[in-house]
């Protein structure tokens, strides 16, 4: 069950102190450029900036693709990849092997396998996450060839929520803030949060421009199905909102309903999908961190043998995982957006005509 | 892409005013007695009370069970079923055939089929949800096999939102309310919606008791994974919630890890689901449901022939669809917990040989 | 496990004894003209001409669309249909419900799921098959958009083989035999089994032509791979054989290997698939039926209670399952075809271009 | 579509001349000792020996493990492998890049993909299945927990068929030979078309014994379709046989039944399966392989240009790929029985009662 997606298909695999991360992505269409620097730059947006915001956990990241490309193209085969750990400090972790961090999946991985990886969370470790980005950036790079663009930042940092949705600030901010006006505010919650070996939830925002019509296939590989399973699936991910959102049970349909006008829709409280497919317009999700498990305070827990005892967290962990997350939940979009234009190519028969009318 | 499910299966299929709605249901265990008054009870409850709180389209949606089923007991073959459409009023909606209801799903539906069945909604009708409810029901049957419990019930209509979480009360309410203090007031805001010829929104709560540690396929098929897929691809739901929800993001984790001891977690922010995995505790879940597109207000809109017109809406709608949803919502996690109880069952070589003992 | 196919998924359920056989066909295509009484020929030619060479259970097998249809086409929501039983005489299986009849799927029913519907073999009965023709002919309304065509018909039955491969012939055969000349003598054999109150084995054969070049997903849902998965699993099918067959083994490769002209490949062992590819040739594949286990001797055999004992069978049964079997068989063909057709809609970047050229 | 299996799946990847070969197995239960040297036993009998019978390309195919193991045990998370490529010579495909070499998959490929890795067939090389075997190993190692064992060797070498199945004299054949009388005369068979630029089919046989009864999903994921969909679709493969194989269709009903007495079956016609189950009995598959399209020897082709030419293939190539192919098939049914047995567990309410006893 480590594999997302119905038509482009990416299975993961690795853990966080292993040799490191891959995956294969499936169903990639052949003859598209695989542009490696752009991955690079996706990455990097992954680890964010070198700064007090986020783990001390520092490496490269490489993705080194393993198979599917020939001379710069997508082949239509398998497209593998590895991304190798460099940085992991397993000795961290020893004192804790026989420990179940509480927030964390030990307790549940050990009485569902009766075995398990405790060196940084194994597989259940936010490292996974890697792979997710990785083809999210092969994804981003088959939906430019359409056109269609994906951005995301930070609204709420703790109760520290912007107003603004900028999101070319948040490309400039550290902390990926959507509201320059609250940005010193939030960074200020982290850092105090941090400082008292706390950390800290926060709110991410996700947005598509110009996906056409059609995309999704209801009834239960909706647009917002996936969106659902890839996004409340992520590690720390507590609440998903589509458009209206929460905000939605508070409304009469005479306000929520988006009148259509020539020009489009005069609101959008559909979150730009209708139905489960996509209306055209601006997809828009909203996706709530919880903060992250690991703090440097003493917790009560139990260890394997059922006992009581005091859990004590040392490593390099982010204070917020909402900010590095955001840029995952933007990856995540990219890869259900990039399975539904494919799966929408043969939806209808006129589509088939176009493609297969010179050998009829 | 009519499927749910991993290991067991449900395919669905059928309109609001074609013949009627269906499934399919594979991968049940067999020997498992299949009680079809316990399914009719179900139902009952998704059609809610004859009352002024829902549709005023009242069919007996009987289940009439088609295969995979002998002598009363589940033979290990699929389970189809259909329930009959009987009440549906198609002429209804011959005024609108050319036109995009706002809200929803016909301008969708259209632009990717280039065709569409305008009768109700067709495929994208809520109706379709009866053959959740029927399959949710034999998934419950599997469940309390092994003492699971399921129970839901609404926590908000419009701006009304209740303190209390009273399950019980909920079975004897008209609307399904949870807190019985602020019952009157809701069914004050629906009739007030109601008779403003409009409708409103509302939030529902599910809950599940009694499930076993170990359920979940994580990477991607995590149970909250499978949680946000089903409940936010069901029409009108725009945010879904599990545990802490979107409280998660303003605390610290120091406030949200749950602690450990021998007697169980102290606190349930995470809703029962730890790394994607059930720990034990209960399953939380808050779904916040959009009012109904379906109001009696002329509504501006667009037409196949890509002019603006008037759109006025006729027939039976609920004001409120939470009330209902509520229900499905509860079937749907039933689905949910039962495919993962069924896909755990090799999820360790120690379970493998329990059940081939004998054979090897 | 009753689904077959990744785009056009049909999902099949139904029992020999039970109310009928039906089956959801998801993923079709928007705007097919869904023509029933083609479907009807088809369902036809699947029961085998009123003679002394197939079954005496004669029911009209009436294919009743349950869904998926509006005013004639396909609406691109799942097809339902149902055939019900009408014929079924259970009273003939009371005496074997607890014996395991030789040859038939009773012992592993009985054992891996300890419950089975013993009339008339229940699932495993080969009337389940009538769901795979019904959703092949659908499948073939599609193909022929493509100029895509289908044939089959009988190669042996017994040591009687033909020389000739006269599909046209076959229409017109009882026994849709493909060679005129062993006709009468194929006949003999079969009326020679049935009045020993035996039965006897077959060869099929199926071609398609006009097959795009393209179709097949490699590596693990090759054309081939399909055929093998489709055509192994049919009741009474003991081997496959894909162009050259189980001749290929005896030859060289200078001998093997197609030769390619411009105008085609010189020669056609590869059987229209290359690296599990159609390569534009035409797809012939022979399917070698064991005869019917249904046979009117005494056999030995085991009853539930593991005790030895003899097994007497009545009822109606093909002394040569071959016969119509090669109608199912070429059902499933197009079943495969029309779904790699799907799927290799968005193979290539250009394909993809050429769909949302508008779009974008 | 690079995914084999429903419960325990692997994804492959890789070419023959990039960087390597790798699989994802996912699915494996936690607890299993991973004997890493048995893996490079399986790999080295998929190797051959380095004798006049297989190519002369020689990789240490070491397989590196990735994830999903940790102190030797499985830890029920995906299990990555990687097999260097480290003996590719792609120059010797420079020659060949604008040419379809006959019997090869490079003119669909083209076709299908519109580019494609001429160097040594790229994805569509016989050195995928190193992929197979090594999952096939690790599969092997879940059966042995039940005493599961598998065999294979070879038949016939052309028209060179043996008699005896000695499995235990195929392990020391250069030629996994069954048939200690034959061997000489099958290896000089393939000596000559080796001399004479040539090369030549085989056939190779498959035995499975000590299998559970209960095994295999009906009806679209039989233990027939599967081994029809795995063996079918590997390269070379023209025909599958199970059992009575091609004979049944000579046979009558009170010939091919197998017999039951309480001692077992009389006869196994069946090849260990009915009704897509296996019954206990043996398993026994035949697989022909066509002689290796890769000869010495000038072949008319075509050109990307759809021009004419001839086509002069050099490399390192397998006179005979059945003798290899025959570990390949060996592997792919462990993979299919150790999918089959995981899939089964869940089969009976009374198997999930096993499971779940202390849980509930």
């Amino acid at each position: 069950m480590n594999t997302f997606g119905e038509y482009l298909r990416l299975t993961t695999f690795g853990e966080s102190h292993g040799k490191g991360i891959g995956g294969v992505l499936d169903g990639l269409p052949a003859g598209l450029n695989i542009d490696e620097s752009f991955i690079a730059t996706e990455m990097a947006r992954r680890q964010g900036g070198r700064n007090h915001y986020s783990t001390q956990r520092k490496e490269p990241d490489k993705v080194e693709i393993l198979s599917g490309v020939f001379e710069g193209k997508s082949t239509g085969t398998p497209l593998g990849f590895f991304i190798h750990n460099t940085s992991s400090k397993s000795s961290d972790y020893t004192a804790l092997k026989d420990i179940f961090r509480p927030g964390h999946a030990d307790f549940t991985y050990f009485y569902k396998y009766s075995i398990r990886d405790h060196r940084g969370g194994g597989r259940s470790s936010a490292r996974e996450s890697s792979a997710r980005v990785a083809a999210g950036a092969i994804a981003k790079l088959l939906l430019k060839e359409f056109q269609i663009t994906l951005r995301s930042g930070i609204l709420s940092i703790g109760d520290v929520t912007g107003e603004d949705i900028d999101f070319n600030f948040a490309t400039k901010s550290e902390i990926y803030a959507l509201d320059k006006k609250v940005e010193e505010q939030q960074k200020e919650a982290i850092t105090q949060a941090r400082k008292a070996h706390n950390s800290i939830g926060g709110v991410a925002i996700v947005s598509a421009l110009n996906v056409p019509i059609g995309l999704g296939e209801p009834l239960y590989y909706k647009l917002d199905s996936a969106i659902g399973s890839l996004m409340l699936g992520l590690n720390g991910v507590k609440a998903v909102e589509i458009g209206s959102g929460v905000e939605c049970s508070k409304m009469r349909g005479s306000q929520h309903n988006d009148a259509i006008y020539k020009g489009g829709f005069e609101t959008n409280h559909s979150g730009g999908i209708l139905g489960g497919i996509s209306n055209g317009d601006e997809i828009l999700i909203k996706i709530h961190f919880k903060p992250t498990p690991s703090i440097f305070i003493p917790q009560n827990s139990l260890n394997i043998a059922k006992e009581e005892c005091s859990c004590i967290i040392k490593g390099r962990h982010d204070p917020c995982i909402a900010i590095r997350g955001s840029v995952v939940c933007e990856s995540m979009l990219a890869l259900i957006l990039a399975d539904m234009l494919l799966l929408n190519s043969a939806s209808k028969l006129e589509n088939l005509k176009k493609i297969y009318a010179k050998n009829s």
